[in-house]
């Protein structure tokens, strides 16, 4: 496994590659519900509410809703949450708290190490659906040490589609070919690839729960494989 | 002085308010003319370089030329100057380095220090007609802390259109009154106030060489008036 000398930015996947959604919000609002008086299954309420996010985002790109921020569709999804995991008795002040729970999202052991490896050689962002602002929150929050914060909205379409892959790299001023996505998805990579960016796939088994099956990837499929950020970073820079 | 407590972040012009452009590009051009074998007046250089920078973006907002990074503003303006300067025995390459000085700028000596302590209370950003990849470039070289990057690339409008105030507090996802513009120029803090921003003046007397009268400004007209980044902490951050 190799990547091309001559990337220059590394732009990365979020939800699921750097932080981990699942772990982070059943143990956050199963913590805050309990202490509302409420029970709930922290990790089936993390999962209903990752269910609604690619229809979501799908209702947008339809035009069926309006262009709007991550913040406001979890929030829509949240919304349609409430009867079944009982918690009618939250206030708008709490339902606000719960949304923001995202900008709350723990990164995974490796995270903030491999990042601050990567930076040294290369510019590392986000390129993530989550909004500026979440984003920013989450990096003050988490210390991730981002060269600089890119996310969807600044391009007004959600990945995968084309603008978002292809708008990082001009922001970033170099080729599409300069500029590697790293992610644990693999449709995220495909579709970054077909964009003409390099890849790299970084394996999250955890990040739907234990004992899931592993995505069905051909090898040689992407440019690198690393079990985590401080791997792929002896495997991009290892002269660092 | 004092500054509303609801203000949650802060967005920094850059040329001149963070960086010394012109005592930088004076010491970089020189030197580098110098080893080309052009004897040069760096100071001269860099004032009839930024010279061309209003008009060439005023040519933007006119029309009279398409949107582009000020990377390419800056060529222009630089091409022009080519056979004034002695530089036509430059290359390519030559030129292409000598453009990028502008990703190479010093910061003043409080810049560092203040921002430092300012992130611990509030989101720090640029907010500067520089594109995108010279504001990294920029920070990655310098050590600039900031939390993120917000250009003037982003909105497809250079400073002073409203556009680049408001859209720097939606994306914050903060209201107008909750960002502060902080820059060494009071015809930006009073667009930035026409939009509903809390405005910070930070004196920098040597920006265009010393010896230079200071701006006119009313009393009161900022919300608040510093020395340097490490006095506008104290200012805003006294706790800190």
């Amino acid at each position: 496994m190799s990547s091309s000398p001559s990337v220059k930015a590394l732009a990365f996947d979020v939800f699921g590659t750097v932080v981990d959604w699942r772990g982070s919000i059943a143990r956050d609002i199963e913590a805050f519900a309990q202490a509302r008086g409420v029970a709930l299954d922290g990790a089936a309420f993390a999962d209903a509410w990752r269910a609604g996010y690619q229809p979501a985002m799908q209702r947008v790109r339809s035009g069926d809703l309006p262009w709007m921020k991550i913040d406001a569709l979890h929030r829509l999804i949240l919304d349609g949450l409430v009867d079944r995991f009982g918690l009618r008795s939250l206030d708008e002040a709490d339902l606000d708290h719960v949304n923001r729970v995202w900008h709350r999202l723990d990164p995974w052991a490796d995270s903030v190490e491999g990042l601050s490896m990567l930076k040294r050689r290369f510019v590392v962002t986000p390129l993530s659906n989550g909004n500026f602002s979440l984003l920013i929150a989450m990096a003050k929050r988490a210390g991730l040490p981002w060269d600089c914060i890119v996310s969807a909205e600044l391009f007004r379409h959600y990945k995968p589609d084309r603008e978002t892959y292809l708008g990082t790299a001009d922001l970033l001023g170099i080729a599409p070919d300069e500029l590697m996505l790293v992610a644990a998805h693999p449709d995220d990579l495909r579709a970054a690839r077909s964009c003409g960016l390099a890849t790299g796939y970084v394996v999250r088994p955890l990040e739907f729960g234990p004992g899931r099956p592993p995505y069905a990837v051909t090898d040689g499929e992407f440019d690198v494989v690393a079990t985590d950020f401080v791997d792929l970073a002896t495997r991009l820079a290892p002269d660092r």
